[in-house]
C-alpha cells in the first residue's frame, strides 16, 4: 500500500454502488462509447474526424444528451477513454466535462481504461482518476492484471482512502480472450486456467474491500457475458467481488447470461453490474436529426434494457 | 486485420531505429517520467501540485532542455504517458508538444502507455497514437497481451501501413511481475510460463513484420533486466523481436545484464532498447537552480550511460 495515502471516512464504493441498483430494481451500467461514425445526425459537426476542431464539440453535446436522457435512470455510466484518447487533450477535455455532468446528475462514474502499470507509474495513474480533486475523478477504473498484484497497490489505497471501486479483467469477452486467460496451469487441479488463477490471487484484496453495509467488495472484476460457465467459476473464488459483465446486447450475450454469476440479494439476483453502450448510445431509429425522434429512440432503448435486466434479476432462477 | 488501413511504402520502424543504434553505437532509450516532485529547481513553478495551473509549463521547460541536451546522442525517447494524465487534459497537451518537438529534433519516439483492449475500442487507440496525423503521433507504443492476440490486430495493422512499431509486455521488471507471468503451464515441457507461452503466440506475428534491411521485426516485446536469464528464454522463441529492457539503472540491472537479450550484429551486440529515465533526468547533482550547472549534471549522466551501454554492447561477449 502506498504510505502516503492516509484511512479516511469516505463512504464505500460498493454500499454505494449496490444500494443504488437495489432502489433501481436492475444493474444497468451506460457504457459511454462515442463512436465518431455514429453520432446521430442531430449532434454531428463538419466531417467528425478524430482530429477535426468541432468533433470534440459534437461528442460533448451527444453525451450530455444521453447522460439526460438516463438521469435517475441508471446506477452507474462507463466512459471507454479509449473514445476520447483519439481526439487528443481535446478528447481528454470532454471526458473531464462528460464525467463532471455526470457525477452532477447523481450517476456513479467508472472510468474503462484497462490501465496497469509499476511503481510510480501506477501511482500516477491512480492520482490522475481516483483522489478527490483528481483532474478527471471517477468512483471506480477498470485494470489490467498481467504486471502482477503490486501493480494492483496504488489503486487498493485509493479504494480504501477515498471509496472507490476497481475492477480487474479476468475474463474478457472477445474471441482472443483465451489465447492467454484460458491457458491451463500445472497445478495439481488440472481443470485451472489462467484466469482462474487471477481470481483466486485476487481473493485476499477483495475480502479486505468489503463494504459493512452491503457485503459487496469495491474490488471488483471483469468477467464477459459471452463465458458464462466461467463466471460461475469466477464466483466461487470470489464471493464478494462486483462482477463488470461487458458483452450483453450488441455484443451477443443475452440478459440472463449476463447476471449468471450474480447471486440471491435481499430484492432479486445481485452482484454485478451489466454493460450496454452501443445498444442504447446507437439505436437504429436514433440516426436521425429530429430532436423528438431521437428522444423517443433512445428512451426505447433504455426502456428495453432496463426492461430485460430487471427481468433477469427478479427471475426465480438462482 | 483492420480492413481500412491500406498498404503504404512507409519506411520500416525496426529497420530505421536499428540504423540509428548502429550509428550511434549504443541502444540508450531515453525515458522521459516526469515525476512532479523531483522536477530540478531551475524548472519549478508553485507547489507543482498536478492539478496546479503552473505545472505543465514547468513539465514541458524541463522536458524541452533534456531533449535539447540530448539531441543526436539517442536513437529515441519514451515519454511514460501515465506522469502527462495525472495533469489532466493539459498534461496531454504537453505530452503532445514534448512528441512533436523529440520529432522535430530527429527522435523517434515511443509512448509508454501499455494499452490494452479489444475490437473498436483498441482502434481508437491505434488511431490515438499510431496513425500520419494522430493527435499525440509516436513511432512506437507498449501494449499489454493479457485479452489475447486479437487485440493486438488494430496496432499490428498500423505497424505494416504506417511504419510503426510495438512493443508488447511480457516479462516485466517489478517484484510482482511473477504472480501472473511465471505461472507454470501444463504442456509436455512443464518449464514453460505463462510469458514464455505469449513469446511463443507472438511468434508470427513477429516474422510477419520482419525489416528487409536489417532483419529485424517491428513486433518487439518488454523483458525486464532484473531477470536477465528470462531474457534469453524470449530470445530462442523470437529472434527478430527487438527487446525494449526497463529496470536499467535506477531500477537496478547493470549494463552487462540488459543486453543479455541481444545478439551479435555488424558492429557489436544489438536487438533492443535499454531505458533509462530516472538515473539521467534526475541525477543527483541536477538539483540545482544554476543552469550551467543542471547541464553540466544531466550531460555527465548521459555520458555514463552512454558510455557504460556502449561498453556492454562492444563487449567480447556474445
Amino acid at each position: 500500500m502506498t504510505k502516503t495515502v492516509t484511512q479516511s471516512s469516505a463512504p464505500h464504493f460498493a454500499d454505494r454502488l449496490i444500494s443504488r441498483i437495489r432502489e433501481l430494481g436492475h444493474p444497468l451500467c451506460l457504457g459511454l462509447d462515442p463512436h465518431l461514425a455514429q453520432i446521430p445526425a442531430l449532434f454531428r459537426r463538419g466531417d467528425m474526424g478524430a482530429g477535426s476542431a468541432q468533433t470534440p464539440q459534437a461528442v460533448e453535446d451527444f453525451l450530455f444528451a444521453i447522460l439526460e436522457r438516463a438521469e435517475g435512470r441508471a446506477a452507474i455510466v462507463k466512459p471507454q477513454i479509449a473514445f476520447f484518447e483519439q481526439m487528443g487533450w481535446r478528447g481528454i477535455e470532454v471526458l473531464t466535462k462528460v464525467v463532471e455532468r455526470a457525477r452532477a446528475l447523481g450517476f456513479l462514474t467508472l472510468l474503462d481504461a484497462k490501465r496497469g502499470d509499476i511503481g510510480s507509474t501506477a501511482d500516477g495513474y491512480a492520482k490522475a482518476y481516483l483522489e478527490p480533486g483528481s483532474p478527471v475523478e471517477v468512483d471506480a477504473i477498470t485494470l489490467n492484471p498481467y504486471l502482477g498484484l503490486d501493480s494492483l497497490d496504488p489503486f487498493a489505497a485509493r479504494a480504501e482512502a477515498h471509496g472507490r471501486g476497481l475492477f480487474v479483467l479476468v475474463k474478457t469477452s472477445n474471441p482472443g480472450s483465451g489465447d492467454l486467460q484460458d491457458l491451463g496451469l500445472a497445478e495439481s487441479d488440472s481443470q485451472t486456467k489462467v484466469f482462474v488463477a487471477v481470481a483466486s490471487a485476487l481473493a485476499p484484496l477483495s475480502r479486505q474491500l468489503v463494504g459493512k453495509q452491503t457485503g459487496w467488495s469495491s474490488l471488483g472484476v471483469v468477467v464477459g457475458a459471452t463465458y458464462p460457465a466461467d463466471a460461475a467459476i469466477v464466483r466461487e473464488r470470489l464471493p464478494e467481488a462486483l462482477f463488470l459483465v461487458p458483452g450483453y446486447g450488441a455484443q451477443g450475450g443475452s440478459a440472463a447470461e449476463a447476471v449468471r454469476g450474480f447471486v440471491r440479494g435481499p430484492s432479486g439476483l445481485e452482484g454485478g453490474l451489466v454493460n450496454s453502450s452501443r445498444g442504447i448510445l446507437f439505436p437504429e431509429a436514433g440516426d436521425t436529426a429530429e430532436a423528438s425522434a431521437w428522444e423517443r429512440a433512445v428512451d426505447a432503448a433504455l426502456d428495453r434494457a432496463i426492461g430485460e435486466l430487471g427481468e433477469a434479476v427478479a427471475g426465480s432462477s438462482d
